[in-house]
């Protein structure tokens, strides 16, 4: 089987409700669909999500990248020649989201040709994902009651809570309403997006002491070199790094430069196979994992869970794939479905992702 | 697909040549061979070499780790349940043969259910790799022999040469003799098995430096922790980890003391799911790696080919493959061929390893 052709589809989705945290706020998404065509009627399918203020692409940006330069660079592969195609789209630095998309395109086809699903061939640990939600900013109250739908819609318990705003007590309350409302199990944990100071962050975590806080994500800004190594020489909640670690090089960097405890692995920028790569990077490490959200979408989510349901590493932890729920539509045919805190991987081979053409057809902004 | 046992062929092949290094000799390569079978008809195969000198297993010990602890923690998965299969199998330390011999016979599995090479379903780089052949302890004309009849007759063009003998000179010699006898083009590096002190590996490297050999492996003892990165900071070619690196946690351990720039990956050992993520380590770290040999048989050699071609990292230097040209014989109906110095990956899915029932029942030692 040769691939014969990569498709760029920009396509915009209305968020129900928009998301706002430090780094930034979405209110539309405004995504790229990703098509591997090959000779034999198989059709591959990933979503790049662009964003500026993380790595610097933009929906046109990712669409030149693929039609311009992966998308040859793999056209007349097989599937499953993923080191060639990664040889080649590595020639180009950056561009995170495009090439990520490609290789789960690649595995989506390789999954279908093959008749497994893609969890099975990363490493087949579990048919599932808890899943933990993301709560943006907002009053206490409207936090709380986001928290409370999701758990008692959704079965959620896990929840990452946006923090990183002036004053800092401000989200020091929101994470206090929260344990109280929520009790002793619901497990916490928060993402600052980079909006504080070292100092600040510092402070925040003082103040949230005693609310049993599973981590701490990006508190304060990626360059904040000594910054980040003295927050995490002294936090008494293991630190994460997502922005700041997004490609296995700079993983090493901030793990051994004491800048991290933890990374968040998010398919959306390093693909499966760099995922794969990051994870494997991470254990021999000793360093603590996180499946983490790109502010994904249906198609996102589904290769998310994909992913993180392959390994025990990954599964210790609940993986942020419920951002999807707060968009208005998306493109599948079959939406995932979350049930009892857990995301199921999809049972059809490759990614099992049935896009609706209809949707598709009404979302597409290049027609 | 379900597994329905496992079972441990002990067998027992001569050597044509024995093999002698530092840490050792082999007269008789008295291997296990491990089988995995399942309710649909398919078997897995990989074989486990006993270095009790490197490991402590034995072949009594690897039959009873397989059919008392790791078979029946196998039993009953699926082959893609890889990861499943190593969370049981790690509740045990150690035995890496053993796990690594089961490991690689669910990839064996996995690929033939598929209908594709186990090169293909880890990464699909390359349908060969170039060829690295182990010259053991000889005087100096005796090994040029050996590695002039290696180039002439299969065009093998790199050569592992085995020091760690005593007075240092006569490696020195056997070296100097080599390059000479090969020309400039011939790729040289050293395997000292643990044998000298870091003194002496010190002055060996000093004597060997103007022979532009590629890099040293193992010239101290593991446990010489000092004395290693001694070595490592003044060596003025690359330092080889392959005894003290035997798993992630080692091999960063290795690494991160500044006891090596690189690291042997050796199927036989880790199998091909951590030798994967090994790779993945080795690359977040920015430390080179080489394709190693375990002694291996014809079985281990096509393992050890099948995860270097899938790589493009692994496929940077050639890798360890020959040592079944010094045995009698061995259990393969079409025996690993080397050609222009390479080993090609074979066709059939899978590992492709066709057992001939009549070279098994001769070496089988259990019946």
């Amino acid at each position: 089987m040769k691939i014969t052709r990569v498709e760029a589809i920009p396509f915009a989705i209305p968020y129900r409700k928009p998301m706002r945290f430090a780094s930034g706020e979405v209110t539309v998404a405004d995504h790229v669909l990703v098509r591997v065509h090959t000779d034999e009627g198989l059709t591959g399918t990933a979503e790049a999500p662009p964003r500026p203020y993380t790595y610097g692409e933009t929906q046109a940006s990712i669409i030149a990248a693929v039609t311009g330069l992966f998308g040859p660079a793999v056209t007349g592969l097989s599937p499953l020649e993923r080191e060639v195609a990664w040889s080649r789209m590595n020639r180009t630095v950056g561009n995170p989201a495009a090439k990520a998309a490609i290789d789960m395109a690649l595995w989506d086809l390789a999954g279908q040709a093959l008749g497994v699903s893609v969890t099975e061939l990363l490493g087949g640990y579990r048919d599932r994902m808890a899943v933990a939600h993301m709560v943006g900013f907002g009053e206490p109250d409207a936090m709380v009651a986001v928290a409370e739908e999701m758990r008692d819609t959704y079965g959620i318990t896990t929840f990452k809570v946006k923090v990183g705003r002036h004053p800092v007590s401000l989200d020091v309350e929101v994470c206090r309403a929260l344990r109280l409302a929520l009790g002793p199990t619901a497990s916490l944990y928060i993402d600052g997006n980079r909006g504080w100071t070292a100092a600040e962050s510092a402070r925040a975590l003082r103040a949230l002491d005693d609310l049993d806080l599973e981590f701490a994500e990006e508190l304060n800004p990626a360059d904040d070199v000594l910054g980040r190594r003295w927050l995490v020489s002294q936090s008494r909640i293991p630190v994460f790094a997502d922005e700041s670690a997004t490609r296995p090089g700079e993983v090493t960097r901030e793990l051994l430069g004491g800048a991290a405890n933890g990374i968040s692995i998010k398919t959306a920028r390093t693909g499966f196979t760099y995922s794969h790569r990051i994870l494997a990077l991470c254990e021999g490490l000793g360093a603590d994992v996180v499946i983490g959200n790109q502010v994904d979408g249906q198609i996102g989510s589904v290769c998310g869970a994909a992913f993180g349901a392959a390994f025990a590493l990954t599964s210790r932890r609940a993986g942020e794939l419920s951002n999807f729920l707060d968009m208005a539509d998306d493109l599948l045919a079959t939406p995932p479905v979350i049930t009892g805190g857990h995301l199921h991987v999809r049972e059809a081979p490759g990614l099992g992702l049935d896009i609706d053409p209809g949707k598709l057809a009404h979302y597409r902004q290049d027609a």
